[in-house]
């Protein structure tokens, strides 16, 4: 396949943004991405997006954003696919990229959260999840996130502050990322002291929602100059689990995960220890355990023992959620797999500040759509 | 670009299916695509639909589809682009086929409408406009085509009932196509004695809401028997033109339509006057007339002289919605793309039975999105 290069990134901070639209999110992170790349350009724009329509009453979102970005004629998509939407726009819009007929696409993830009832926002968020045998029984996306960590604590032995390290570091990182919405510091004590939402489910498992869009610019490599540095998309795969959990045959173990990671790495002809740094879908510690178990730096069943013995901070040796991951930076859930882009990309051009990881040559990036269902791997890399 | 085959196609009878949820629908037109291509072995499935969030409470849909069919570890993408969801789908499906990442793509289109009140599908249906400046007036979808209908009138002179032959022809056509939901023939004096839905939107110039899917399977050309006749993707093209009607600079001429056909003749190198038969976009009798001037077949302001002058009928000399169209055959809105697609294959196969296009060989097909908003243009051809 024709090698993509990342040319352009933006984002706005995820916030209670009370001003802005879902579009006037949008529209910022596009002007801001075009503005990084240094062109106007776009031939194809994506949209990933998961509530617009039940939070913000608007549909044909793509075409809104296009319009009021100033991208007329363009043609203009709008991909949905609960929170993994960011990962599966970008990877269609590569594949478009990649076919020859689109010289230049931009890819934009937007979310508008706050600006609604709580119960509408998690409400919501229970589509990503199968309506007829799952929400009819009244369950929240948190609960049947809280079912998976039950069942793995059980079955593995561990105790609940044995996650407590993937929020501490996240909560960290953030710290030092001016577009992060939690941006402070908290101690393992506060994990695990903090009250309970689902259990065993506390506060400091589950990830800050918030409003926000963050974008990039892609285009073939071989139409960038050869001699300067870029990031390119070495790999990239989407693969499906089972929507219900019931259905799964395996509860505790993200088949989709490991399928798009052995693609992606393949693609890109790397090991899991060629990764530099990983941002994962820590939407719930407990996801992050599993990712990094179905990708290959940890054993089935010892996922925490990657926070517990390892350094995970930028500078350690196996960095994760560099810029505060879904837990700190914030979730805003169709916007979240573009974020992760804009930071991978932050670290392999050297631009990351105090977060950077020492000489990133190799990122990964995976976002999760429904409790470990709809799963998207990049391989991020840096040439020269 | 590698030019792209359609191999397979299924489709469920538009109707009211108060039996199947939108997964059961959306399933069934994907075995029957997958039986028609004689192969198991999709990599990737689209699903286009508008509404499964508002209106069935169900978003991530795609996997859902995916999990349901057995198409497990797949990858699978929900596109949305209101009432065009189902041609931009089939456009990005053509692209990643074209990257040559994908080997085989299944496309379902899918919308239950009708296990609601009414009142929720026509809030849902004008989330197609602007939110903020539109629907925050009160305006319905309706009432938007209403406000185009009306100044196109008062522009050209036309009078309501020149508008009759595109519903006749329609209604006519659906009368021999098992899977439309009106299966009645219509005289011009029904049409124009119909109750007013919006002034000048009488009851025939709307088409008929549904539930229903409608899938096709494509793969490179290159990959099929080169001996055996197929049906390919000669020309496919988005465009988007503004959302609001207000921030158009000319309101009665669809700038998309334009865009998005001339790239597509382009691309199949041909002219209107090449084109055996046209599946154009007839939501309201409005669109048709829109759609057959900006797409070269009428001169501006002078569409409905193409129903009133020339022969529209499959028979005729510029056949026009040959199974029915959205009036008559219904618009389940995000399958319509996908259902206008098969029935064109329908005739470039050969098999429209009553309803054949004599010697079909190139076929034009429109959907879109928004009053004008989201236009895909795709062109269809028999080759041997």
């Amino acid at each position: 396949m024709r090698k993509i290069a990342i040319i352009g990134i933006g984002q706005t901070k995820v916030d209670e943004h009370w001003q802005d639209s879902v579009v006037d999110l949008a529209v910022e992170a596009v002007q801001a991405a075009k503005f990084d790349a240094g062109r106007e350009d776009i031939e194809s724009l994506f949209v990933s997006n998961m509530m617009s329509g039940t939070l913000n009453q608007q549909l044909n979102l793509a075409a809104l954003v296009a319009d009021r970005s100033g991208l007329k004629g363009v043609e203009a998509t709008h991909i949905e696919a609960a929170c993994g939407s960011g990962g599966v726009a970008l990877r269609q819009a590569m594949l478009a990229v990649a076919s020859g007929e689109v010289a230049s696409a931009l890819v934009v993830g937007v979310e508008k959260m706050t600006d609604t009832l709580g119960s509408e926002t998690t409400k919501s968020l229970a589509m990503a999840a199968d309506a007829d045998y799952e929400l009819a029984q009244g369950a929240t996306f948190v609960a049947l996130n809280a079912l998976i960590m039950q069942r793995y604590m059980y079955e593995y032995g561990w105790k609940h502050e044995d996650f407590a390290p993937f929020a501490v570091n996240a909560h960290a990182n953030a710290v030092h990322n001016p577009y992060a919405r939690l941006r402070k510091a908290i101690s393992a004590e506060t994990f695990t002291n903090a009250r309970m939402i689902a259990s065993p489910v506390g506060l400091f498992d589950a990830s800050a929602t918030g409003d926000g869009a963050a974008a990039v610019v892609i285009v073939p490599y071989d139409s960038v100059g050869k001699s300067a540095s870029a990031v390119t998309i070495a790999g990239s795969a989407v693969a499906v689990d089972t929507v219900s959990l019931h259905d799964r045959k395996d509860g505790l173990w993200l088949t989709a995960a490991e399928q798009s990671a052995k693609r992606a790495y393949a693609q890109a002809n790397i090991q899991p220890a060629d990764v530099d740094f990983f941002e994962l879908h820590d939407a719930f510690s407990i996801m992050a355990a599993l990712s990094l178990e179905a990708c290959g730096f940890a054993e089935r069943g010892k996922g925490p023992r990657v926070g517990l013995e390892r350094d995970i901070s930028p500078q350690g040796e196996l960095p994760l959620s560099t810029h505060g991951g879904l837990k700190a930076r914030g979730h805003p859930v169709g916007a979240t797999g573009i974020y992760q882009v804009v930071e991978a990309t932050q670290q392999l051009r050297g631009t990351a500040g105090a977060l950077q990881v020492p000489d990133a040559e190799i990122g990964l990036v995976q976002n999760i759509g429904g409790a470990g269902t709809t799963i998207a791997t990049h391989v991020l890399a840096r040439v020269n």
